[in-house]
């Protein structure tokens, strides 16, 4: 769990159902402090402990404020999300650089938060106004109102996988190890005999260029130790008559 | 709009609701190409299409398959979506490294599709062996399960950010203008005047100081023409009287 995070704080959100798809979107990136600024529904809610799968139970905190300003005040640094441009001056970050920076203030010992307005409205001018900064997602400008777990779940993934250090691509070979370059070239080699024997080659002209092409055909797979045993057991079946 | 994307694959989804938050997911990323796969619940859905929130008038397209294999067989390469590692072996790509290949797939002519399925099974063993890869989402590994249509909206996200010219930080600065050095050093240089006539300075010694401190508080700032007229006219009232 991560205990340097990022609040999430909901203002006047409507729904409980968005409520506990919120907190589901935040545990699954490890998030856990939710805040929630007078919820129109009322707390707490069934629906969202219903909509959570678990959430609450399984780590985020949930805290009910009355106002915006009780809800940040031991905050050092806030993030207003929004889509819309406003009449407004201020700093506007990709939820990518924002929490960058956001792990950037949380080592140095800061406090950050990241509010996100009622469900049709957004939030208002005035919480904006008391924001270091604005959030805005790159999305599709003729599409681009998000559901509110969306865009908690957007920010709180660029969250945790800054720094996240898992591989970008790596192959998962379950139960077996992959076969090592000496097995491809002996099943390899072992078609090539039998195919000779079925007089595959034809002509002795064409056979480097044909050769060519099946060790590559072969070579340039990922193959396991049990592909290439497959493979013999298919060439056996082969040459069995 | 995107013309050269991605197919969402969705393999037997089981909610209308989830298949329409799905399509709006999708279009805020620009999204529009959905293939449903014997949905449970059967298809046309009013329930998809009021959890769309309009995004099928605006753009996405279903189509609907009776298996797996006619959804991808126009398509040259699969990606499917899973949490759980697999007794399997293929190779697993992060969300954003998958996306960064599927724009080099798609500009090489090749279509791509990703997999999802069902809410609570998730894809089938099948479904899995027959795609190219797999994409695994890094995530909390304690609470790992994403809803459907988030699991879609973080793939169509990485696929929309790739190679998007949105700046990191901009100063979204509204009607008015920054502020040029000028300004801020005639305002600074105006409050410091101002001071002096307070004898604010105390010691000439200190001067310096306080002076260099006056300078760098007013100077760090993004002030617009706008904010320096109002501070001018807060100068103002305070050395009326």
């Amino acid at each position: 769990m991560i205990t340097n995070q990022p609040s999430i704080i909901l203002v006047n959100p409507q729904l409980g159902e968005n409520i506990g798809m919120v907190a589901r979107a935040m545990l699954n990136c490890g998030l856990t402090d939710l805040r929630i600024v007078n919820p129109r529904d009322g707390w707490p809610s069934d629906r969202a402990n219903s909509a959570s799968s678990g959430a609450f139970e399984y780590g985020v905190v949930p805290t009910l404020f009355n106002t915006t300003t009780d809800a940040v005040a031991d905050l050092h640094f806030t993030y207003a999300t929004t889509a819309r441009p406003r009449v407004m001056v201020k700093d506007v970050y990709t939820p990518h650089a924002a929490m960058e920076k956001t792990h950037t203030q949380l080592n140095d010992g800061n406090k950050v938060g990241i509010l996100f307005g009622a469900e049709r409205t957004g939030l208002e001018n005035i919480d904006i106004a008391m924001a270091n900064a604005i959030i805005t997602v790159p999305l599709n400008p003729d599409f681009s109102s998000l559901n509110l777990a969306q865009a908690v779940l957007l920010v709180a993934y660029e969250f945790m996988i800054h720094g996240d250090d898992t591989p970008d691509t790596q192959t998962h070979t379950g139960k077996t190890d992959l076969a090592n370059r000496d097995m491809v070239m002996q099943f390899t080699d072992r078609l090539i005999q039998s195919l000779e024997t079925k007089d595959f080659f034809k002509s002795a002209e064409r056979r480097p260029t044909i050769e060519r092409s099946l060790t590559n055909l072969f070579y340039r797979q990922n193959w396991t130790n049990q592909d290439v045993k497959t493979l013999h057991g298919i060439l056996s079946a082969f040459i069995k008559d």
